[in-house]
Formats: structure tokens, C-alpha cells, sequence
């Protein structure tokens, strides 16, 4: 099938392009330098893939659902659950196929009631936590200062404490490299003195706006470079726009604005509306993107119009698989399976 | 199961709130005075729901995908695909499908292509259309002016025009209703001129802001009154919230801030943050709702939140089902089966 002929909205992915951002990462990131973020593809199909190129065989995962989806797909080498979790249920069930497969599971834990939901689900397979610590972004992780403390509890209820993770989400943004890196040197000085404590052979930390900017850590937890959206875009990282939505225009006015078959429905827009190449956004509605066009370039009904989303993650976890595109020929659908949760 | 036992995040709908609001909804706009909207709640099941206690048996929809569930669960008595295609094939397939059981598909067209498509399906089985007219909303529908010529195409293509609709969508979220009412009559004006161009007997407009505020109009396009949202819940309507986002508190900081396990994956964000019950919301993650307590109301690890979305079209979106709930307990789970297209 030709690009061009895919049903609309369509979640498109240039191959040639994720094998470009495979590639550049894995030469800086080689192997187990690198722990992919599956919540920014939800696709096993696209994680055996770069499980394949990039080799990489160790993923970290946002939900349980993530986690399940990879054991499943025989991707659960070493599989960390980056994310706090009250479920002993749902985690038990996670360590008992990981352990039938021979291998583990491991779990971010930052407070007495994680460590006891992790040492609960270890009453039936082996659980590994790490301590997530928090280095500066308002969200999980336990204060630097309680680290040790937060191990020891896990150690005292029979956890292996593999190490520490702590991610700088507050300072992967910042279109000012320098500035990154500096921030960065502070916040890991608060994650190596928790690590200091801790023990562990595990150091993770990271993300895509700071993958090559992490000098302690061992493996940095990166997954926007695969398909990158506008945010990262302006960055001045090196790797290239991989993931966009295919529309169809359904109606044009002679007022200079025209309507595309996508919309709040296939695009996340916590980052602001998408660009639309070519074009320029006017508004979007629930199944519609109005945009606006001069004499130079009127569009006609029927005309697709191409859209890079604001942010990659929302906006895969909107549809159900991506069309997998060689240039104008679709070569692959891979599931997006790992939505929901 | 008790609403408090759901894994979370979950999707809940207060069936009391539900029913309340079919019931105020159908004693102002009974029966075929309304034709609710299906793009709001994407659930077969709740369709049905608002069929039997509503008594609303035509529908419109936003997309072909909800068409074709909405014939699939028996709901097609009189199904309108509010919008612009030119997918003729799929159009004729939903045109036998609806022939096949007794009854008709009737799609919008404001242009010679969709004018074309509907042409197309209709050599397969019966298509209807209406002339869609744009009432001032930078959307789809054409001109006022081109309505009659819209109107002339189709029936020289042997296709029933049935009347026309015009969504006054850029005034239905004023907050003042005086206002909202003079715009009403304003956009209506315009369509009525249309109307006296095309004939037909539909007259099809309006949505959940101005369904009380349409003297000419004969059927309204509601759908956002079923489940509701902030935005919607500004304007003073008789609505109650009936959806909403129950989460689990997975971290609490010290430094006056906490997380929640729902996030930019299980709501829209064109609205801006979701309302988080008697808290504050700070920021929002992929899985993670960050919010602000006070030494007054420290949550603890474990506690249940719940969240109001901004827009409530999107947010049904991010969820596979719905769960229904009669006070604490959960009687029912609506699939959210018409997602995605």
C-alpha cells in the first residue's frame, strides 16, 4: 500500500528516520548504556525492533500494562517498572512470568508503602526494586536524604536493591545545552550521594534532551528520540522528526481556511497545537484541524496535508497502530498495544 | 465491585448524573427534537442506554467508524454522519449495512467532492445527505450562498437531500446565555435562509450550550450534556458532572506537592488541566497528575483522587471502557467501543 492511500487520521512512522535516531543513539548509547522508555511507543513491535537494531535489551516502562505487553513479546530481559505502583496483585503476576521466562522484574520504590506493595508481590517471584529519587522535577521519587533509609526498608522485607534512578524531567527541555548540562551535574551530584548510600550496580537517570550529557550515570532512560515530536524538535538534538499524522482535507473554504479529518482525537495537545508542514494551524476540534492558506497555495478537498505532533506520547497512546512507511510505501502496521492500562 | 476497588486510572460515569441529565435534556427536547451526539461518549452501550430512558432514536455521529458501531448494535434508525467524507467506499458500506436493517444513512456535504463520494456509496444502497452550512463557526459547511447550488448537485446526482445543519459551534461556550441566545438567532438566520433554499425537512443544529436557546431549528446535535466537563460546567446549564477520573496517590512529597497514577494519557489537554476534586492541580505527566495539598489536608500513599476533564470528547477517547456507577458501587462496564476511526 502507498502512504498516500492510507485511511485518514493515520499515525504514520518514517522508517528511514527511526532508524537514523536507532542508530545515532546506540553509537553514543551503546547496549545497556540505554534503557528505551516503551511509554513514549507502546508497541512491542516497534520495541523488538529496536531491541533487534539498537541492541538494547533492557526497557523501563510508565505502566503495568507496558510491562505485561513486554514479557509478553519476549522483551522482558531486563525489564524496570520506572513508576510507583500500590498493585502487589498485578506486580506479583509481572514477577511470576518474568521468572518463568528466567528473568526479573524490578520496581521503582520511594516510600514504606511501595517497598511493602514490591515485598508483597515477592512473596510469589523475585522482586529487584530501585529507589527513585527525586533530583528537582515535582513528582515521584523519595528526598535524596531519605534514600538510604527507603533501601533499607526494602532490604529488611527481602528486596534486592539493584541501585538508584532519578530523572531530571525539569531539565530535559531547555533549548540551552550548557545550561542542560550544568543542571544536569547538579542533579546527579544529588543522585550519586543517594546512590552513596543505596548501593547497587544500577544508575539511572535521564532522558531524551539529556542522553549525551550524563557522564555518571550508567544507562540514561530515553524514548522521545524514536520518534521525536515539535517540542524536542527544537532542541538541536540530531535526531530527525520520525513520527507525524496523515490527514485528508474534507472541506475548504473561499475564506482562507481549510479542514483536515484530524483533531483532538488523534493528537495530544498538552504541548500546544501540532504543526501542519507546509501550513499553518489555526484551531483544532474533536475529528477537525482548521488551517489557514493564501492564494499562493490553495488546497483542494481530497489534498493530504501532514501534521509532527506537539508530543509524541499522548499523541501515539490516540491510536491504535502506526503505519510503518520506506518513503511513499507502507512496508509494516505495528500495534500500539501497550495503550490503556 | 465497589467504585473505590477500581484499578486505577479509571473512567467513571455517575449514573444518577447520567440519568438526570437524559431526563432534563429529553423533557426540553423530546424524542426526534434531539439527536444526540455520539462523538462525546463513543459507547455503543451508553447509546443504547440514552435510546431506552431518552427515547432519542436518531443519532449523529463525527465519524465513519461510529456509524458503522452504532448500525452494528441496531442503533441506525436514523443515523446522520455530521460530517464531511470522501470515502465512498466505506459510505457504501455503511449505506448497505443500514439497508439491510430497514433503515438509511444520511451524511453532511458542503462541496462538489463529497457531493461526489455520496454519489458514489449511493449506486451500492440508498444515501441521504444534508446540505452543510457554515453558520459562522471556521469549520466545515459552505456558504449560505452556495447552499442552494450545494443542494442542486446532489439531487442532480439522484441523491435525497433532507434539509440542511449549521453547528453555531464558536458560540455555544459563552458563559452568557443572553448573549449565546441573540448569536443563536443570528447563525439561525442564516441557516433559514439555506433552508429556504434547499427544502427538505431537517433542520439540524446547535449543541449542548444553546439546546434551549433554538426556536427554529427543529433538532438539536447535544452530546457533551450525557457525561459534561469544566468547560461546559462554567455555563450555568441544568447539567450535572457525570464523568469523571478516579486515580490512586502513589507518592506523597514532603515538600507540599503529590502524585496521582492518571496523567496526560487519560485526559484532553485542549482545555487546559483537569479539576482534581478539593485539590489543586499543579502539573500534569504522561501517568501522573501532580497536585498541591496544605498542612490542613496531607493525603497519605494509597488515598483515592478524583478529576473533572476539561473536555470531555477527548477524555472518553483515552479509555477503553467506562465504569458505571449507582452511588459506591459499580453496576456496569460500557465499553468505549467507537474510538479511533
Amino acid at each position: 500500500m502507498l502512504r498516500a492511500d492510507l485511511p485518514t487520521p493515520a499515525l504514520v512512522v518514517d522508517l528511514d528516520a527511526l532508524d537514523h535516531n536507532i542508530d545515532t543513539m546506540s553509537a553514543v548509547r551503546p547496549g545497556p548504556a540505554l534503557r528505551p522508555h516503551v511509554k513514549a511507543f507502546k508497541s512491542t513491535e516497534l520495541a523488538g525492533y529496536l531491541a533487534d537494531r539498537g541492541d538494547h535489551r533492557s526497557f523501563c516502562c510508565a505502566t503495568l500494562k507496558e510491562c505485561e505487553g513486554m514479557i509478553g513479546a519476549g522483551l522482558g530481559h531486563d525489564l524496570l517498572l520506572a513508576n510507583e505502583t500500590l498493585d502487589h496483585q498485578r506486580l506479583a503476576g509481572l514477577a511470576v512470568a518474568a521468572a518463568s521466562m528466567g528473568t526479573g522484574i524490578t520496581v521503582a520504590v520511594d516510600s514504606a508503602e511501595t517497598v511493602e506493595a514490591a515485598a508483597r508481590a515477592a512473596t510469589r517471584a523475585p522482586v529487584s526494586v530501585l529507589v527513585d529519587v527525586n533530583v528537582g522535577l515535582p513528582r515521584c521519587g523519595c528526598r535524596p536524604d531519605d534514600a538510604a533509609m527507603i533501601a533499607s526498608l526494602a532490604r529488611t522485607a527481602g528486596l534486592e536493591v539493584r541501585g538508584v534512578m532519578g530523572y531530571e524531567g525539569h531539565v530535559v527541555g531547555n533549548p540551552d545545552r550548557t545550561w542542560r548540562m550544568e543542571r544536569v551535574e547538579e542533579c546527579m551530584a544529588q543522585l550519586r550521594g543517594a546512590h552513596d548510600e543505596v548501593g547497587g550496580d544500577v544508575t539511572s537517570a535521564g532522558g531524551t534532551g539529556t542522553y549525551d550529557l550524563h557522564t555518571w550515570a550508567a544507562e540514561v532512560q530515553a524514548g522521545s528520540y524514536l520518534l521525536m515530536d515539535t517540542h524536542y524538535g527544537e532542541l538541536g538534538l540530531p535526531f530527525r522528526q520520525a513520527v507525524f499524522i496523515d490527514a485528508t482535507v474534507i472541506s475548504v473554504s473561499t475564506d482562507h481556511y481549510a479542514v483536515a479529518d484530524c483533531g483532538l482525537k488523534s493528537y495530544g495537545m498538552d504541548h500546544g497545537e501540532p504543526s501542519m508542514i507546509g501550513r499553518t494551524m489555526f484551531f483544532s476540534s474533536d475529528e477537525h484541524a482548521t488551517f489557514v492558506w493564501d492564494d499562493a497555495d490553495k488546497p483542494a478537498v481530497g489534498d493530504r496535508v501532514t501534521l509532527i505532533p506537539g508530543h509524541v506520547d499522548p499523541t501515539v497512546a490516540c491510536h491504535e497502530r502506526m503505519a510503518v512507511c520506506r518513503g511513499d510505501e507502507v512496508v509494516a502496521t505495528w500495534a500500539v498495544d501497550l495503550r490503556n492500562w
